[in-house]
Order: structure tokens, then sequence, then C-alpha cells
């Protein structure tokens, strides 16, 4: 597939970076906001033929280089046992593996429930407009775990979580052990089933010390991304808030790394193995500003392409839901006429 | 006053790190506990004599080397004007800043309403222990905004402050420069009235792009540092979730500087200027670990004290509620009786 967004991460050099944003499938789009007056998320998520609606959506209505699929990472804690209830307020777990000295023994893995999602898949890839990749994903190791152990959190702490993962590090690691083999079968269905590129969201890397992460989830982080590179598939790691652990992200890691939205991607450049690429950073809340901020600050992004042409366009987090959508499309419209 | 603490401030080489810890005057300590049957926590940081109490309470009954002045970052917001209730999941103001297109407009402030505060600090300082120096404080200039924009947040992300900040630079950088200002006359008057260390706290540092951070806020945290620094007080700003910004941190700006728990020190220590001394960084979720668990990572930070003496132990954010007592206690005792 000749793609823009595959070019780059195969390391080829283009005339401007590609650009995708995470969440691009979702409430900035008003086609999303009149499909999701008939239809919950979770029909949305789980029919194949609005899953595909909603993941190419975006290419149309904002000009992106890429889908990624519509669905969520709680899917994975569901089909490792853990039973799930959609309330109006969203997804939750009753019974947070936090209430157990031995959380794995309570899981019961059912990879068959997972099965939707690859009729999602091969849905996306019948429909899909030539040249656009999709990207599969799922949540990275302590993500997952934060929410299987609190039974899904409003408090972005994960309090239950934490206290189970400082006081008990062995039954900890099992569980860890448990996400990971868990994700690597559901990164391999997906990519059997053709997603071009593959990306772990570890969105709440910044909730524990660095060290600590090194040492109980990068183990698992490494786990999933041989997988998925084994497959020739380039895998895109997530670390937000990660901060100085980026000094640890290496060629033998990952192809590229997605940095948050806080630190300065000069910095994350600093740190991060020259031969890893890079992708994002825009602050999602740039796009609550005029356009012409917006367009001062895309522009001070030029500088870093043409030194380091092995970049992502992308947020540093998704987009938030009263983003305008006039403004997501100003800034695919602007990555694209303009002359970098 | 001969105190450890003030020893290491000043540059000093002491046989031990002197230990404080942030939240050391509530929730983990049985005596607090009682108190808090009979008295609202509103009560005890209004009462001269309740306040000094639990002030004090962490010298009995935990062994820290200072005390830190039991009140509240919100008392500032209160002061400028905003409506404060006391409600039972806590303060909330009723009329969030977001609300105006021009928020300072709508400010009337008030420094008398800061009255008790001197009230308590008197008390404290006729009932301290000898050689227990006493640190005053206040919310830094982000923190603060972000409560005054949002009107208090069960949400950690603040939304609606986020966005205000995001569209509206100008009428931000108003509001910034009043809590910047108002906050200087809190310190002065903090320190007329005896505290000997001041340290600003930034608990949403990590909120923002670094460089929006430098930019907008930076400027003000040094105009509190500096009025703070021209009477002679140490001055320790404790800018959380900070990331790569530490890098900004110079001698000009402060005297100290807190680290959150995610950082590793040593990281901390390669970015900040070698003059800045540090504080911190025991991640206070440590403290549901085993004993044994928590000595072999107190073990770990002697190498760092020996050459780094510039240091004081702290946590890198404050205790949870539910930390045991005999933990919070023990590292005291730790710290206090190890060979350094």
């Amino acid at each position: 597939m000749k793609s823009i967004l595959l070019d780059t991460l195969r390391g080829e050099t283009t005339p401007r970076p590609p650009v995708w944003f995470m969440r691009q499938a979702g409430r900035v789009l008003p086609n999303y906001n009149k499909l999701k007056e008939s239809h919950s998320f979770r029909e949305m998520m789980a029919n194949p033929n609005l899953a595909a609606e909603v993941t190419l959506m975006p290419i149309a209505d904002l000009g992106v280089d890429a889908a990624i699929l519509f669905s969520d990472i709680l899917v994975i804690p569901n089909a490792m046992g853990m039973e799930l209830k959609w309330t109006d307020s969203g997804p939750v777990f009753p019974t947070p593996l936090s209430n157990f000295s031995s959380p794995v023994e309570h899981l019961k893995e059912n990879p068959q429930k997972l099965e939707y999602i690859y009729d999602v898949i091969d849905e996306i890839l019948r429909r899909r407009p030539q040249n656009v990749p999709l990207i599969g994903f799922c949540g990275a190791p302590l993500t997952t775990m934060c929410y299987m152990l609190q039974g899904v959190s409003s408090n972005g702490n994960f309090p239950d979580a934490m206290k189970f993962l400082f006081s008990n590090k062995t039954e900890s690691k099992k569980l860890i052990d448990a996400i990971a083999d868990f994700s690597v079968h559901y990164a391999l269905k997906q990519i059997e089933h053709g997603v071009e590129v593959f990306q772990l969201f570890e969105t709440h890397a910044g909730l524990i010390p660095t060290e600590m992460y090194m040492e109980l989830f990068m183990p698992a982080v490494e786990k999933v991304g041989k997988a998925v590179r084994a497959t020739g598939t380039p895998f895109i790691f997530f670390p937000k808030g990660f901060s100085t652990g980026f000094k640890a992200i290496t060629p033998d890691l990952c192809d590229f790394v997605s940095i948050d939205w806080q630190m300065p991607l000069a910095d994350a450049r600093e740190m991060i193995h020259p031969e890893v690429g890079l992708q994002g950073n825009i602050d999602p809340r740039l796009l609550y500003a005029p356009q012409e901020v917006i367009a001062v600050e895309l522009e001070k992004l030029k500088p870093f392409f043409r030194s380091n042409p092995k970049w992502i366009l992308n947020l540093g987090h998704g987009f938030l839901p009263d983003i305008p959508y006039e403004n997501a499309r100003f800034t695919v419209d602007w990555v694209k006429s303009t002359k970098w």
C-alpha cells in the first residue's frame, strides 16, 4: 500500500509529516454526534457496520492519513473474565480485582469474546478507501491493570489499584504477565485480520515512579512489541507522562514512540534513541484557540520536521469532546497545504 | 534557631538529611482523626488553638524535623473575592471564574480575610518546641488559577480552567498577575509573623505543556520567590509533574526544589542547576508496603545523600489518608537512627 504514514514508519522521506489524531473517530465529528443520537457507544463499537463507518469517518470528515480501529481498551479485561456493565456514566467492572488477594485466580480467559472485533476489522478493510492504512491498538499493561484492579475510575489516580500494586508486588507481577500474554494474542489476531500498524496506549505511564515502570511494566511492553514486530508490523508505543523514562526508549522496544503534550518535542528527541521515530505532540487543548493562534503554533513545528523527518504529526493525547470540529479540520488542511 | 532543616537549607553539612512530610498534619495521625470526630477541617484550620495543635502534632507523633502551617491553598481565591462554600464533599467555589470573559474584573480583594491565619502562626510560634522551624506556604499560580477558573474540581484535569487558559491567553495573564501579587502579599505577611521557610505548591505543574508554563507562569513564580528571598527566608518550589521543565530551575528562582515521586532523584539532579538543593521524592504509596520493603527502598537513598548533602528527605507528594501511621513513624525513625 502506498501511504504517507507507512512510508514515514518505514523511514522513507516524505514531503510533509503524515497526520492522524488520537480519538479522531468521536465527538468532535458532527456526523459522529448524529449517529450517537440513535446508537450507544457500545452498539457502535460492537456492530461491524457502525464500527466501520465510525472508524472511517475521520478520513472523509477530517482528511487524516490513517484510520484507527474504533474500539476500547476495556475489551481485554472483559475477555480475560471480568464482568463489564454498561451504565449511564459509562462502562464499569462491578467486581474490581483489588477485592482479591490473588487477582489472577479470579480470571477466566475467553478469547472468543474478542471475535466481534475481528469482524469489525474485516468490514473496515472491505470498505476503506485506497491508501488508508488501519491502525490497531490495545491498552498497555499498567493502564489495563489499573482498570482491572480499580474496576474503572472517575479518579485518574486509581487509588485502589495503586494501593494493591505497592503492597502486593508478587501478585501484581502475575497479573501483569497475564495481561501481557493476552495482549500478545489480541495484537496478533488484529494483525492477522489486516491492521497495518499497531499502537500500545499506556495512558497512565505517569502514575508510578519511572524505576517501578521499568522494573514491572517495561518487560511486558517489550513482549507485546516483539510479537507485533515479528510479523513485520510497525509498533508505536505511547507512554503518556513518561517524563525522563523516555531515556529508556530504544529501537529494541518500538519503531516509533508517541509523545505527550507536556513534553517539548525537542526534549523528547534528545532523550530517545535517535533511530526511534516520534509521534505527537500537539496539546489537544490548543484546538480551543482561535485558528490564527493554532496556525502560529503549527508553524513552529516546521523546523522540527526539517531536521526530524521520522515524525508523525499527532496530538499529545486524545481529542476532547468540545473541541470545535472546524479547528480540527483546519489543522489537517494546514498540515496538508503548507510548505514544510 | 539550631535546626537540621535550616542548616541544610543554608547549605551546611549535616550527619543525616532532615525529614518532614507533605500533608504530615492530617489523616495518617490517630490523634488528628480523634480531633476530626468533633471538629470539621474548616474549624481546625480557622481556630488558632486547634490549628496550632494540628500543626505541631506531627512533631511529637512522627518525630519530623519541621512543622508546616495547617491551612489550605484555597484561602487565596477566597480572600481575592471568591465566595467559598463548605459542603459535605469539601470546599466549593459556587461561581467559577471561567463563567466570565474577564475574570479579574469580578474579583474584589480583601486581605483582611487572611488575618486569622496570622493568628494561627502567632499561636504556633508561642507553643512550638525549641529547634522546630515553621514552614509557611501558598499555592503556586497555575494551581491557584485552576481552582479559581474551575470552581474546585473532582477531575484532576480541570477541563473548564484549561479551556479558558488555552482560548483566552490575554485574560489568563491578567488573572495570573493578580494571583502572583496577592501571593506576594500573603507570603510576606506569613514571614512577618515568623515562618522560617516558605514553600510554593504547584501541584498541577504537569497540567500544561512545559513551554506554556515557562511563558505564562514562571514569571509569577519568580515574583513570589524574589519577594520571599529578599527577606532572607529560604524558598522551596514544588512543581509536581514538571518533567523536563526542571532544566529551567536555577539558583535565581529558588533555594530548593521539591521533586515529585515519578522522577528519579538522579534524573532531577542531572537537570537542575547544581546550586539548587533538592527535596523529596519518596512515593507516598510506598508507605502501603510492608516495613521491610520500605527499609529496602530507604536504604537506596544513602548513596544519593552522600554525594548530595543539600537534600531534604520528604515525599514526592502528600500523604494519602489510608497510609498506616506505623509506617510513617517507622520511616522517620529509620531516617533518624540509620547511619547515613
